[in-house]
């Protein structure tokens, strides 16, 4: 691996890469880490922006979607998760951090996420989203379906981390 | 923008990235450059790797391909480009450099390319492939299409750099 | 059609086969009744499993979608109708079927059932998604847009069975 | 599971099912055996029907292609392998046997599934085509890929059964 | 240009062509007026329809959407803006229009408008529908993202008229 | 439909519409026909462009293209065949015509059809494309599909306009 030093900028210092990862987590799933995961090897760090969603009226408060994220990523210091109130734009300019991180797991996330990123591009032209895929056992996987699973008694501990799988039966014991 | 420096592993010098950009590029389009000047924004240094291509039969040989890439890109001292004879996991390997870049403009784009990502992390598990999307008005543009545009009759400066369009005429001159 | 029965294991009694057509048939269209048609051809018993699915708040309630199903499928002996209240792989193991029907129409369709087919394999192996195209005729035609053409006051009887057709009416005189 | 055989046709036999699977097999891979052993478990009898397909100059002899997967096979006597010249019609007209199956990996392989399926029950209305979804390991892998990476030099033995694998060799070996 | 007027009916004075563009406008943005502005390019007459879509439960009332699309469209004579309460084709009967036109900006609206087309030529045979092609800078742009601009702060005017840009804010000052 | 009339610009005389439906036609199919047909209904006048198409390899020769388009469109007098050598560009401005018709039947479809419209705005920003949808028995259909069919001995003559079977059957008369 040693050629990977031979750039023509080496005797200068490289930059430190950051890139921003956005998105609900409501809860968090093994599909995301797996992405965060992969984003720690591009990147010296990465900011794990949980956005305040009210118009999706998220089934957790943002204040358990940060925990059971942050309980997640215990292991992984150059990791960080912070809430995002406003637009994605705002969050990067007041970070200073220009690269956006996204999993694409099938079609209809790719338009979706086409379009969001030719939006974000349009507000804020230094704005790069970056596309990456996680592992092909992650493709069925979704917070969405996670917690449609969960209602109807089925065991989500394949599915998501130790931390959320703990507060969805709790929700669901106090729904009941 | 100083807090891009705040992160955990600061006190380290921060690793230099690398990225492989793989395509037949026959012949390159301003698409094309597109992708590479915002890879180069991401990563320190950027490998634009031409593939041999025998089973597509390209118009142009390789060395033109290198050529026309080489002529384009002359602004750019961290973009080299070389030729690729095998697997790209084979150059990857060689090249230690493991992060593969990739555009994505459709849908279409988008199935294949998935393919190509997750099997070539099956080949190499430490392979990375990192889609960039290039700007909307570059949507409609492939080195077919305009290759059919050319063969037609149509102007094709508007969709490749100069060094490209200048040997796509005379290519089709010896033709005639 | 001699030959069907020259299979290798022809001196054994064939075995039973059984699938579940899952839904909310909120309310059944003919869509519905074309892929349980096909699949009483394939199989000889069809259990239709009406989903309470109450994350989707239906129009109708449970035992009217039941009563619209077995009515329009009076002629048809090895078709049953029940309600499902949990997941579709409890139903599946507490009736020993892991066959499963889906009508796939559109790409959309096939990217959700996709994810569908995969989630359900995860969490129960034996089953298995079987996939049927119904008639091109009813490409257009969903639960959805129907209830809409309704409210709009248009005529719906081209598209659902007349025990579905008299009960929408009924229901919109109501809810005037 | 006692409740399978309690159907309203169960004091008669019940039918001998089977099915066609056709294709190029050109050559054989994981993802294919793994949609017949799928339908295996659903069928009495599977007839694997090898097309001659002239017209998209396969790599490998039909006689190549079907030893290839009658090796393959052994193991599984209720799957036969035979070789189809003609539309897939007439040979289900043949056999007596009007179910179809394919495998569905992605959006593009679907919209071509469609079609076909809907051109096929145009040219015989008994004709059904069953759709199957491999295993997700496999949604990378077709035919095409891997003649590439092996054509490249790749390693083939995770992609396809030994029989083929020796014979790519075999053949790659030759043309040098 | 002389010989657009060639035709085997050049004889007789052309009929007066008209077409309906069907929508909920909530609110207008550039992309529908380039839409429009497209449509009164083909045709003589464009009736814009503006959907109560009670069921869509819409930001803006009604009368709101149609006046932003009136101020919006001053200067183009031959388009006039009207409400649609029932089913589009009870509003073609009654104006005895028959084309109507939509924007196409990606796969997901292509499934969904696909599938309208088909259903309401169903309903009204006559109806025929025209797809056109926004300019490819307004891929990215719907109601439904705009309106999460706003309300996440950020700037709408390049994505709306002024006319929707004002009424926007002003909504959104009432909300607080 | 007296209101057709009511138009803000009765008093004049409304202009004369063309549209230009290009394509290969290799053979004509009852799905083209239906596009043209439904053209016709639209425009005063409708050109079909026959496209030499020399990178297609066409199994037809353009004279026989031509030929079994007229013979089809007999009963349709605004409707006239030409071949079409060089760019759609060219051929719209040489007539003075600026709409250009496409049928889309399929996402795949779609995808090509919507970079062939931005090329073509691209080239020459008066041109419009217009999207026709095909009658939704016409789904299945292509030129590819009918060769297909014709060469493993299938009958073609629903799929095709009599003046196309009779060709297609000589043709393969000839390779024998």
């Amino acid at each position: 691996m040693a050629c990977q030093g031979r750039s023509i900028r080496a005797t200068n210092a490289a930059i430190m890469t950051s890139a921003i990862y956005p998105g609900s987590f409501d809860p968090v799933t093994f599909g995301h880490l797996d992405v965060i995961s992969r984003a720690a090897h591009l990147f010296d760090r990465v900011v794990v922006a949980v956005a305040v969603s009210e118009s999706k009226s998220p089934l957790f408060m943002l204040e358990d979607r940060i925990a059971m994220l942050s309980e997640s990523l215990e292991g992984m210091p150059s990791v960080e998760v912070i809430p995002m109130e406003g637009l994605l734009v705002d969050l990067a300019r007041s970070h200073g951090i220009f690269t956006v991180i996204r999993g694409l797991r099938a079609v209809s996330d790719f338009e979706f996420e086409f379009q969001m990123a030719l939006m974000n591009r349009k507000l804020e032209p230094r704005l790069e989203t970056v596309f990456l895929t996680p592992k092909e056992d992650y493709t069925y996987l979704s917070s969405r379906i996670v917690k449609e699973v969960a209602r109807l008694g089925g065991d989500i501990t394949p599915f998501v981390p130790a931390a959320a799988a703990s507060r969805i039966c709790e929700m669901l014991r106090r729904a009941v």
